[in-house]
């Protein structure tokens, strides 16, 4: 068993990668840049796959598709809403199918390398903003993923049924070192703890109590 | 009802644009560079969707797959394999699940232009060959579209069960003029009359009984 990982560079892909790490004989690691605001997600990812022993760590250029998918904060000049994640703003944040498009070129890269399986750090906080986190959107997926070429490619999706708080624990367990991810929406040098993505990640780390080994823009703790 | 023509210039997607054109209030086009060999099809995409009126014909550069997709000949230095599809050697030929991606992608400008329907033109000569063609992938690409965003994105596939003979007769009744085409997989200045898709190509023109405006590097009619 072998599988391609979709890493971004977050908690959860980060978490994601060293888990299938564990799990695979052999793992590859899929970035993109598709014209987001923050390339530093990309060297953390970098920085992950070299520490979890990927055999190679790909970083496809997607950025022409920026202008095409516009109307999301994340690839255009709309400002980043502030706030929780389960706020009707933050779907701002949705880029237009973005998750098919990354698993999809990933499963060519499972094709083309001979992996079984790709692998996806969705998770249960993000179901009820984006439809392509939830369990429908897996299982259509991996029936596509069954006809689509000669082999199958199986999603693996292993945090699905939990949260960033499930994530994080594993995360400890398997000894991730959370000072080399990005979660901050925003883009400036220090996360600026006040994004929906950043406040999701410290409501995480206050749950389990852990500290969050990020520095923030403010210095307000835990949950806002 | 509005739709986006997923467009490589080529004879299926052509006459797909058209038939589009005329069925919806309006139609985008979207085409790729992904790293294939010779553009000379996306200037023919340019000319056909001018043509059929389309709002916008976008060109989306993902090049940068070519590398990570290798294998293919259609995207790396592998020779192009000469001779009929059905010849094995043409699976050369297959981009590890290329449908899916172009597909997925224009389902991102669908939602974010706020089209009801992609439109491809696959067709059933291709079902042999190519799995990323037939009807349980049509069906299994429109049950993961039907969740992976908030509102739906239906697939639309006009030749799905019929062949480049049948594509040919819509086009002629709708006026495509095939001059402005391109097919050739070897990429010279002028088709080369003996790869897979010429073959294939000019099979559909005898068959219909139309003169294939094209000019061929070889001059034998006909199939071969």
């Amino acid at each position: 068993m072998s599988a391609v990982v979709v890493l971004s560079g977050g908690m959860d892909s980060v978490t994601a990668l060293h888990y299938a790490a564990t799990l695979h004989d052999r793992v590859d690691a899929l970035s993109v840049h598709y014209g987001q605001r923050h390339a530093r997600e990309l060297d953390e990812a970098a920085w992950q796959a070299e520490r979890a022993g990927v055999g190679e760590h790909q970083v496809v250029d997607l950025s022409s598709l920026g202008a095409l998918l516009s109307g999301s904060a994340l690839t255009s000049d709309v400002d980043v809403p502030r706030g929780h994640y389960e706020d009707a703003t933050m779907r701002a944040t949705v880029v237009p199918n973005r998750n098919a498009i990354l698993a999809n070129i990933a499963a060519g890269v499972a094709v083309a390398r001979g992996h079984s399986s790709i692998v996806l750090g969705i998770h249960s906080g993000d179901h009820a903003i984006y439809p392509d986190c939830r369990p429908a959107f897996v299982d259509a997926l991996e029936a596509l993923l069954a006809v689509a070429n000669y082999q199958p490619v199986r999603v693996e999706a292993p945090f699905l049924h939990t949260d960033k708080v499930g994530i994080l624990r594993v995360g400890q367990a398997l000894g991730v070192d959370y000072s080399r991810t990005w979660t901050c929406y925003v883009g400036g040098d220090v996360s600026c703890g006040e994004c929906g993505s950043c406040g999701e990640r410290r409501e995480a780390f206050g749950a389990v109590g852990v500290r969050d080994p990020l520095p923030y823009a403010t210095d307000r703790e835990g949950a806002f």
